[in-house]
């Protein structure tokens, strides 16, 4: 799946967070994915709050492990490790750059590094995996 | 802090999401936190999503710190390993029991586990990392 | 698996560190595990290094697995979260409690606390994950 | 700390463990750090070990900290969060890659990818915070 599959895709089975995400680059090193950072994501002090990069992480990596198997997939988190580095930009999007380092038959392995938009130093990185349903 | 100050300090510095949480204890072995189940925190299928109980731990987490250090602390979540095990129940609210292991001069580190109510089996454990600024 | 069988386990599958290991209790809730600390495991200043303590937390779930799984199981790890949160106390033995959080499938799940013998308060945590073959 | 000077700090502050490992590389993007392997770190079947491979990633962050920080840092692992995705190559020494996220006062994070020599899949990644102490 492309770019504007995966974004098609989000909206048709994600109709809940569909408005949260903006796939940005989908190719073979993996997916971009942004966060419009709305109210909701927020803490007092304008900054995207962790529960919000949680999810932001999560999606990203499961569009990377779709942009390989399929729509058909029904991949579940099983695990995910996320160390919070450094306090996000108030007032700017972030943005998730997920890898995928494993499709196996069973279980999909990858890291994810957040940013916010125009910044070079990390807010969080995460390590992520899934169980892939039997096919 | 007790349970009602913990309640009081939810709503006065966490209004976003005070009406999405309950304690519904705090003593010294801990603090049980219930997730008040509703839309926005479900999926399709209506089970609780893996960022809805990811915030349920990590708030529950930050109140047993609380309840030790009190009101002034301004913890921050450094990291978060979270193990997602058996999909919740369908139409149940899920608690978490946040059990502090060590309280240091700048790391605190505890466990939670997450059960849907009145099932035995968790369905998702974290292990969570927070700094403690200087006091 | 009880007790018994568990030893004799470690002694002919894991030759290479059986010495390094002894069951100490074996039951529903869990397995206990003892590093029986040699020179080979210290850090300078006489305490058990990380890397031994993370062998000990993988030994005690692998066989906290086993003793439900029985002899024929090869569960391999997937992942390990371990949180280091105190210095062992030198010349003493470090004893690990292992408890199997979920048996499913495909995949095991459990976590361990870490303990100077004798002392109450941990010296590390861990969460494991295991795949397990299919059978 | 470039390659030789953390070379020479392994030999003489961790001559235990020296010989297990060599500097590969040490610049601004990391440390890239080798683990002679041994029939010591070796699994039935001659893979690496689990804990052979932690102990890869805990040293080649450790590095990778002080090729920053100098020679007088005591850095302590607090966490390390580890993915075991494929079985080492037998009879290959593995090189992990590890690369610093942040270097805070207090707190430092990064990843590491490990690899079979020669392989371009990696085996194993690893996310690891250090506590620093007070300078």
């Amino acid at each position: 799946m492309d770019k504007a599959a995966l974004a098609a895709f989000l909206r048709r089975d994600f109709a809940q967070v569909a408005d949260d995400f903006r796939v940005e680059r989908a190719d073979e090193t993996g997916v971009c994915l942004r966060l419009v950072a709305q109210e909701r994501h927020l803490r007092p002090g304008g900054t995207v709050s962790g529960p919000a990069l949680f999810a932001l992480a999560d999606v990203a990596m499961y569009l990377a492990i779709l942009s390989r198997l399929g729509p058909v997939a029904l991949a579940v988190t099983t695990n995910c490790s996320i160390d919070f580095m450094r306090k996000p930009e108030a007032g700017r999007d972030v943005l998730a750059e997920a890898r995928l380092l494993k499709l196996g038959r069973t279980l999909a392995v990858g890291d994810v590094l957040v940013y916010s938009e125009g910044k070079p130093e990390p807010v969080a990185r995460a390590g992520l995996t899934y169980s892939i349903p039997p096919r």
